[in-house]
């Protein structure tokens, strides 16, 4: 399983602060992608959500897909990822929901089609970065649409000080996060102590 | 490994075919991922490529990223993927094609970093899907642009009939797909003979 701090020294080592509360990490996980990272990654999530259950992941293209698919590994379920937009391959019963990207600035309809999420499901949601929390706050509802649990979220980099992540805890939705900046001004990250950490 | 035999199965089973030559496999593999098929194809990927010397795998976003992943996995050789339109993370730096899909109708510019593709890079191409082989040939163009080499191309499924994997044959790219539909007329499934089959 990856530590907490081998993934925060990867921020630090590889990550790039850009100008509008942008980090890039571009190097090892949302474009190129350290396979044996994200293979550790997912042993990691599988620790922290092995025990609870979970029937299903369900993320959202694209770049959730490799770590969402990196935990099912490890917990031997499924993953359903949610559409951006529309497409001649997906049924017209969909559960929608609209979702802001903040590093895009744009909003996309997502969708799954109804058929891959049942109310017997338990998910797990996965995506790679929290922000404002938007793209998790759509594949809540989602899942709520289809009328599933959803035992908790999970994600590799939070970027705290936007507050995504805690509204969703005060909301009462378990939020893990593989690492979590509280800081991010002027390049310097300061990063937030995890009880739950390896 | 999968036989080639088992994902002609799945998709007889489980595939549907569309109107407009759209082969519908969103149960298992471009919404929904069983992973442990998606492990099996893996496996298959890197008993295919595993002697090439690939030094890294180049797929698209979205559905091709998840079965580039269950190869990397089994090779130990990182992926790079081309993202669809721009985003604030990425360099302006970039190595760009267009690429039209079959599925969504639209043209769209992909894109990677030209950081992580280096002209010592020993390429396998990958997706989910070849049609038209329009994806194939952007990610080619994005290789070439790099002065990578390109090992080869794997595809899970291919839709031999529209051609797009021969004419590519015919340049003489070797291009492996784990499924070759030869027809798919009536919604009536055939399969083409490959001799490379485990």
């Amino acid at each position: 399983m990856i530590s907490i701090k081998a993934l925060e020294e990867k921020i630090l080592k590889e990550g790039q602060v850009l100008s509008g509360n942008i980090l890039k990490v571009g190097s090892f996980l949302n474009q190129q992608i350290d396979t044996a990272f994200l293979k550790e990654m997912g042993k990691e999530i599988a620790r922290l959500f092995g025990d609870s259950g979970v029937t299903k992941i369900l993320t959202v293209e694209a770049s959730g897909i490799a770590i969402a698919v990196a935990a099912a590994f490890e917990m031997d379920i499924p993953v359903v990822f949610a559409k951006k937009g529309g497409a001649k391959n997906m049924s017209e019963d969909r559960l929608c929901a609209e979702v802001k990207s903040f590093t895009k600035g744009t909003v996309n309809t997502i969708s799954v089609d109804r058929e891959f999420i049942k109310n017997q499901d338990k998910l797990l949601i996965i995506d790679d970065f929290l922000a404002d929390g938007n793209a998790l706050r759509g594949l809540l509802s989602i899942a709520d649409g289809a009328g599933a649990t959803v035992i908790g979220a999970c994600t590799a980099i939070e970027k705290g000080f936007q507050g995504g992540g805690d509204a969703l805890r005060n909301e009462g939705i378990r939020v893990e996060s593989l690492a979590i900046l509280d800081e991010m001004a002027d390049g310097e990250i300061k990063f937030r102590l995890q009880t739950n950490a390896m």
